[in-house]
């Protein structure tokens, strides 16, 4: 599926699946990881169903504040296996005006996660553009030391939850 | 869910709902109606489930030729209700780079049947739209007499259906 247009990153998670999982989807957890330090998530709208709400405002130093943003799409919600969900579209699938910034181009984020032996998880996530030039200024904006980052804010998150809670 | 971007086009048509299902869903029946005559939908690509292919080449008089076009994706599928597909996205979710004419503008078209009795079916065809330009475009490009010509084809081809075929 992913190709020339596409950023990935791959980490294995010291953490459970399950957790990872929760971690993931859990609008309290995610608002505590999901923005690489020092940025934060202070709203967040989550709504798991493909046609559903995605949408994060993300602030920082220096008065760095997203706004309420244009919110995304969630497509596809597997349990524990995979997570999807677009900026072109908003909830019930209308098609989204792009913004700017980092909602300059509409972005495709392809979430899979794999249990990968002694409580570990394969950890995945791809971007996936319409060309080049997306891809480009998501790569310029920092996509791999961002993604990169939050992997580790997840791991950190998903290894504090406990499996029963 | 519809708003002021939207059009929006309802028929009852005289044939049962599973047979305007398996016209609105079998590539074959497809081919047979939904271009507005004497328009002809020349080859076709689908695959029923989110994420799958949607993608027709429309051909007409005067060397009307619509190309290969972008494909979009479709995004819901529940059997004898609800269909949904995009020209937002492509294949697998990719952001789609928008195009001319009939692909200037991104939409979602969001089809639901509902059996009214009798062995009619209410049928109902709404297209999303991002904003008010991008619904004039499309009501200017003649949203109401093309899908209103079709529904009528529609119709037609399913009643040419039978339940046991």
């Amino acid at each position: 599926m992913a190709n020339e247009f596409d950023l990935v990153l791959e980490r294995t998670l010291d953490a459970p699946v399950e957790l990872v999982w929760k971690a993931y989807t859990g609008p309290e957890h995610l608002k505590r990881w999901f923005a690489p330090r020092p940025y934060e998530i202070s709203e967040i709208d989550l709504d798991l169903r493909p046609g559903g709400i995605f949408r994060i405002r993300m602030v920082g130093p220096d008065g760095f504040d997203t706004g309420h943003g244009t919110p995304g799409c969630v497509l596809e919600v597997v349990e524990n296996e995979r997570l999807v969900w677009t900026s072109a579209l908003g909830p019930d699938y209308r098609p989204n005006e792009m913004g700017e910034g980092c909602e300059s181009f509409p972005m495709t984020a392809v979430i899979t996660l794999a249990d990968s032996g002694n409580g570990k998880t394969a950890y995945k996530a791809v971007a996936l553009h319409k060309d080049a030039a997306d891809r480009d200024t998501h790569e310029k904006m920092g996509f791999q030391d961002g993604w990169g980052t939050t992997a580790g804010q997840l791991e950190e998150l998903a290894k504090s939850l406990s499996v029963v809670a």
